[in-house]
This record gives structure tokens, sequence and C-alpha cells, in this order.
């Protein structure tokens, strides 16, 4: 028992400074909707995904390389992007070999804290890449940090449900004493046979699905497995592990 | 529903800036011990608490006014003083009509953070006070903030139960759009028949039971109004309101 790595959670970008990333695989967790484009674009044959903190930045670099700009502020197309944080965007007649310059509201700014304090390795994971996330977890026998993005600093149940399945698949090979994944794997637990019908109670989906009738991503989001790919943060790219 | 007032849930001290204090009632939660200590001291009679946030400084006013200097640092007595943050210590034959200058790890700290947001009024809450904290939000019909101590910023379960203890009883008299709020009523609903039961797969149990043998501090600190009385801050002073 005492020998297995640990395993923590954090529900708010505002608290991963308290966990020592140095010695820890990060997994950047932005349900809705960032790290399910990101597996979707890489699952249809993206190149890469290059995160950026800024629309000027994802318009400068996609120029400079041929890569396709792309991003949301707010859960809409950020001004001056064609292409935004939509997975269904991101189709292999689209994507395939291409490289995608994304920044979006929460999940880009959360891995840029991950790098800055040091964090060992970085993954992302949501629902449509749920088995790769754990296979890798289990694998790689490191201290892991589950780095939910939230929402502006705020806690999101999507992001801390999906924390909660993979601490439910894997929590026989990690030491586990931390109240926030009790939770989350206490939340996912009593919401598992139907997230998709427990999602009209979170704000996150009234933010996307009332004002901008994206029910369609939603279900994508919370659809477990459908964009299996591991991405693995390596020089400024996720690629696909 | 669009005209009563909002109710959020900040399970984290490094999150309390993110609501607008200046306009709500803040309750202060640090169920294992310090608003549970407040309401036992309030409940058997001390004249006030005063919260302070640094050990000096209790002992400091404490001989100044002629008051009980107490606190604790990491749950045990903090050092240099005879008193600790236990609500059986605080018994009507040592604190009627004494002052009480208390100093804890998280609790007194939220309180100064809502201080300093400009908290509109300040009361403290724990399961020993549910009912005298609920009837008093309902009484004020203002907006409301659950404010949850954690431990050193990080996120606990027994102050988010409580939070969700609060928001059972009182849900109707609020409009309530958020995830924390969500979750807390969510894990209270869950585990509201036995508590004390559950208490035990808690990190902050492991800290007071295995290392300090406070079990009867915990079992008073989950049980409801067992010191039902409403602790006011008021001019520096938590009073009996």
């Amino acid at each position: 028992m005492s020998n297995k790595p640990q395993l923590y959670t954090s529900i708010s970008p505002a608290l991963l400074h308290l966990y020592d990333l140095s010695n820890s695989v990060v997994v950047i967790i932005d349900v809705f909707r960032a790290t399910s484009t990101i597996a979707s674009a890489l699952y249809n044959g993206a190149r890469c995904v290059i995160p950026v903190d800024s629309v000027p930045k994802a318009i400068e670099i996609s120029k400079r390389i041929g890569g396709i700009a792309a991003g949301e502020r707010d859960g809409k197309i950020a001004d001056g992007l064609v292409h935004g944080n939509s997975p269904l965007e991101y189709g292999r007649e689209l994507i395939e070999d291409q490289t995608l310059v994304l920044t979006t509201t929460n999940g880009t700014r959360l891995l840029q804290m991950a790098l800055d304090n040091n964090a060992d390795s970085i993954i992302s994971g949501s629902f449509p890449n749920l088995s790769a996330v754990c296979d890798f977890l289990v694998k790689e026998k490191k201290n892991v940090v589950l780095g939910c993005a939230g929402w502006k600093d705020r806690f999101n149940l999507e992001d801390t449900l999906f924390a909660g399945a993979v601490i439910d698949r894997i929590r026989d090979h990690f030491t586990i004493h931390c109240d926030s994944s009790l939770m989350a794997e206490r939340m996912y637990d009593a919401h598992r046979k139907d997230i998709y019908g427990f999602a009209p109670q979170l704000t996150h989906y009234h933010r996307l699905v009332e004002r901008f009738g994206l029910i369609e991503d939603i279900r994508f989001c919370l659809t477990e497995d459908v964009a299996n790919v591991l991405p693995l943060y390596q020089e400024g790219k996720l690629v696909r592990s």
C-alpha cells in the first residue's frame, strides 16, 4: 500500500499550486470542451495541437507554420477566428495531417500553470479518451494530479466527474488520501449510469446549450472512448503518444 | 424565482474572492473545529468570541481584557496557550461570562478574508448550530455565500457537507446556480443518514482522531443543534445574536 504512488485531485486552477507537480503526471481536464476537442483532433489525425494563451498568438503561429488557428472565449468562437472549440468541428477531412493552434478560456490556461509549476509530465483527459488516460497513468507508476480546469477558477462538476471516472478505474494502483478525490469518486459513482441525464443541472451546460445550442457537443464530450488517444505534452505541443 | 436572493458555496478560502461578498451574508464554516467551538462557547454563556490571527495577539488581547486565550495550530493546542480548539473544553463552568480569544489554522483566517472582501455581514456555522444559521439566512433575505474554511486552502468534505445541509433546508428561499452548491447538496444527501459513519474516510478525521484521539470532538462537531446559537460578527467580536 505505502509504496504505491499518490493521487490527488485539484478541483480548481486556483488550487493547483498546493500540489507537488514536479514529481507528478498532471492530467489537464476541461471536459466542456478543450480537452475533448484535443482528443477529437488527434484522434482524427491532427499532427499535433499547440495550446496558446491568446488569440493573436494563435493567429501568428498558425500563419507561420501553416496550421489552423482556433479557439473560444466565454463559450463562443473567439473574435478574429473562424474555427472554435467544438470537438465536432475537427473531423478527419479538416484536421488530418494539420496542426491545430488552440486557445480556450480555461484549459489552455491550466496547462500553462502546470508548466509554470514544473510538472514532471502533462497529458490531457476527457471522457472521449478516458481509457487511454487510465492506461497511461497505471503504466507510468508515478504520482498523479488530476487537474480540473473549472470555469474561471470556479469549481465545476463535469471536470470533477471525469476525475471521479479516472479514480474509479485506477484507484487500486494508487494511494489516495484526498477529500477532493473522495468527493469526485462519490459524485461519479452516483451519476455514472446517466451522466448525460445529469448534465442539464450543471452551470456550464446552460452556458453552452441555452446560449449557444451546443447539445451535440455536450453529448460527445460526455461519451467515453469515442476519441481514445493519449495527448502528451512535448516541447510546446500535444502529440498523440 | 428570479427575485429570490442568490446562494453560492465557496469550497476553499482560495476561491472566496470570486464571489461578491459586499452584498452577501457570509457563513464561515470550519466544522473541525473552529466554528463548532465558537457555537459551543457562546451556547455555554461566553460573552463573546474574539477571533484573531496569531498566538501572540491572542495572549496580548486576553491579558488586556481579562479573557481566555485559546487556539490550535495543525490540530493541537498552540504553543504558549493552555486552552485549545475543542468545543468540549468550553463548558459553562469555564466559559460563562468570559471572553474567548481564539486563533485557529483555517477558520479565523477565512473570517479575516471575508472582512477584507467587505462582506455585508458575517456569521459562523457548523452542525451544532445548523438550525440557527438556516433560520437567520431565511429571515435576512439577502444573498448568501457559504464559505468553507477547508484545510490550508485544500477542499475538505466536512465543511462542504455542512454547506449541503444548509442548502438542503433553505434551497426554496434562494436562487442557486452554482456547481459547488449542487455538489454539496448531493454529497450531504448521500451521507445524511450517517455522517458520523462516513467521517473515518475524511482526511481531517485521521488528523484529529489518529494523531490526537479527538473522537468525542468529532462526534460533537457532527451533531446537529447541540449548541444552537447564532454567532454574529460585530465590531471585532462574534456575539450571540
